[in-house]
């Protein structure tokens, strides 16, 4: 496996590849990786003949008082891991090298990004877009993975893939869990042990929802509601939340009445480490 | 040539075109064809093995009381003139083709679309530079082809196209101008004979503007000053200034003080005609 740290570098490795007739999978990292990333590379690994991974925290995502500089990194474990799921390339760039000097081009979607947690991540979407497009255009690949787990990220970039006619595929991959139910995450690395066990109230407020739905309840409003009651004492007081929401799985738009399906999403601070979850309720 | 109005097939078209081994060159224009277009055309096709022109007046593109749908519109003279210019493919889908429902996601070039037109046309460079990019993801080319009488329009897409790092060539070509001076434009169509001669104000006002160069007169302020002092008179009064500005080539900032060149850049109304015009200007 090689790392390179330059688009120049990068681009010649990919039009070699190109040149021998592989098909190239790329998986946009911020690296610290974990079962997630890792099932997103076996993915790419089986559809693709040449599997990149970008390996880059992203400033631009980041809003003023978030974790940019404390975001755990550890590359020499991540190269181990990536090397293991079978990455060809690992591509780390500098910030300098993604936003030179004069830089001032930034890729909005507007609607799907002002709920859910772009209320409380301004900022953070248009981060996103523009950091992916970029990648696409560097990378140039036939399909891109990310994790259902950021599913308004997910959706955001699918979007942006459509509208703007970007050539390649999005694929979204289902959301790997601890054995108890926790969301993968990075950030999961922030908690203590007594944080890590009320943690699990999002995977609950999951499964609470559903049996909300199973009970005839078909109200997005009144599923919130309840999530929101019940996410206080599940988490024996230590979960702040920043939003409960159910919402329609493309548009994002919250739902008066669930027909067939919805999407709850949620995002809680438990102390100072903000987790998101989120998934797919279904009207038997 | 072919004239084909769905993005499937002008991909199918690029995809055989690009099977073959042939070079992309694309021409993005919004019709209504004069020889400002043709020069591009014509350097389009010296340059590439397969060109291709886009004609679609961009609504996004025009501000809520400008001329979207007064905009100078002839297919069938537009068709031939392309021919006799060498070009392989018109793509001319329509407005649902390109925005379908549901459309959100926009491009932003920020601090070079603050002066100059887009103090006066505040969406009109985030249309511009949407259009652009979603044409160069369709159509893939290896060089695109745009005037410079559009000068921050130039500006703008080389600089989304270096900062989002999208895989092709921006090709700027010279002004062209009738045998008086006027710069060609879609837009002259819409002047009656006395405006037309007013007209000829924009281009007077570059050439005065290297005068007062000339005759010593080395701040950007100044020589603005004296071109706004110029303009009336030299119109007959029939110009209204929108902005005469003196600024940087590359940055578009106004320069205090010219040191090698400067680009001036005017935008005046002729009765209800808005026109622009810019050249470089050089301390000897």
């Amino acid at each position: 496996m090689k790392i390179v740290h330059t688009i120049a570098d990068i681009r010649a490795s990919v039009a070699a590849a190109r040149l021998e007739g592989k098909t190239i999978g790329l998986v946009p990292t911020m690296g610290y990786f974990h079962e997630g990333h890792l099932s997103l590379m076996r993915q790419a690994r089986k559809d693709n003949d040449f599997v990149v991974v970008s390996l880059f925290v992203n400033p631009t995502q980041f809003g003023a008082n978030e974790d940019l500089r404390d975001y755990p990194r550890d590359m020499d474990r991540d190269a181990l891991m990536a090397e293991e799921a079978g990455v060809d390339l690992i591509f780390s760039p500098s910030v300098e090298e993604m936003y030179p000097e004069g830089y001032q081009t930034y890729v909005a979607v507007e609607e799907m990004t002002k709920g859910l947690c772009g209320e409380f991540r301004s900022v953070h979407f248009r981060g996103v877009a523009t950091v992916c497009l970029k990648l696409f255009n560097i990378v140039q690949p036939d399909r891109a993975y990310f994790g259902r787990k950021d599913y308004q990220q997910l959706k955001v970039v699918e979007r942006m893939v459509k509208n703007l006619n970007v050539p390649l595929e999005i694929v979204g991959m289902p959301t790997v869990r601890e054995p108890d139910g926790l969301a993968m995450s990075s950030r999961n690395t922030y908690l203590s042990s007594e944080e890590r066990k009320a943690a699990l109230v999002l995977s609950k407020s999951l499964a609470y929802a559903q049996e909300l739905l199973d009970s005839g309840i078909t109200s997005g409003a009144e599923i919130q509601r309840e999530v929101e009651v019940f996410i206080g004492p599940a988490s024996g007081g230590l979960a702040r939340i920043e939003y409960v929401s159910v919402v329609h799985p493309e548009t994002l738009e919250c739902l008066d009445r669930i027909e067939n399906e919805a999407v709850i999403a949620l995002a809680v601070r438990i102390g100072k480490t903000r987790l998101i979850d989120n998934g797919v309720i279904r009207n038997a």
